[in-house]
């Protein structure tokens, strides 16, 4: 076979700020760690472009995640989405071909059944993801 | 009308790596400068989605431009590409509609016409243009 594989990956987790503080991120009510940030302090220089889309996948469902289970009644605490990109090998070069997102979120009181269709809305509506010319999958649950 | 854009830029600029020195980033000859470094040590805490895709566009194109230049026996000193990304609020909510790419290039001893072929080349090729559902435009330049 001519193609080869790799997966990359990027954990993105966003926080409810405590009340009273600002968020320093997207003027939003949540915050916002990743390991890009840990990548790019620890002095690595540079980031490769597929761990940046995988950062911006990352970030954006977990934002339309919170946005979607607030509108439902049911803010979360906290979400932490991973984004593993697949990556394929061919005649033309490297291609992106998905971007399987893993979600787990702390959502109080809520069932399973209620955390779903708030999950697959995000996966479905966030900006990234239909930018994306990829197979998104989804697992996701919450804790 | 009920949609409204804004633009999100970010530059990414690679260099030739001097003789003996060995990159950082993806084991090519070539390091990268980019903003969102500036930005992650400046001490702002997260980085928006779309600098993110930017980021990612900016700098895949960077390295097909590079790789195609130096296979066309045109290798650059330095290339210099900012990204905006066109973004449009509707109905929907926000959708990432355009990438352009503002492309500066020091290409020792190349005309407009050899360095015009090797750019449409990287901008068709890059697998970031080809990940984006969004129109992609460049204009490009050897400095």
């Amino acid at each position: 076979s001519n193609s080869s594989r790799y997966s990359s990956s990027l954990v993105v987790s966003i926080r409810r700020c405590p009340p009273g503080e600002q968020s320093p991120w997207c003027s939003e009510r949540w915050r916002m760690h990743s390991s890009l940030e840990t990548c790019m302090y620890s002095g690595r220089s540079g980031t490769k472009p597929d761990e940046l889309i995988a950062a911006a996948h990352a970030s954006c469902f977990s934002m339309a995640l919170a946005y979607q289970l607030s509108g439902a009644g049911h803010p979360p605490d906290e979400i932490s989405t991973e984004a593993v990109l697949d990556m394929q090998k061919s005649d033309t070069g490297w291609s992106i071909t998905g971007s399987h997102l893993n979600v787990k979120a702390k959502v109080p009181g809520v069932s399973q059944e209620q955390f779903m269709d708030p999950a697959r809305k995000g996966k479905e509506g966030s900006p990234v993801s239909r930018l994306l010319n990829a197979k998104i999958r989804m697992e996701a649950q919450p804790a």
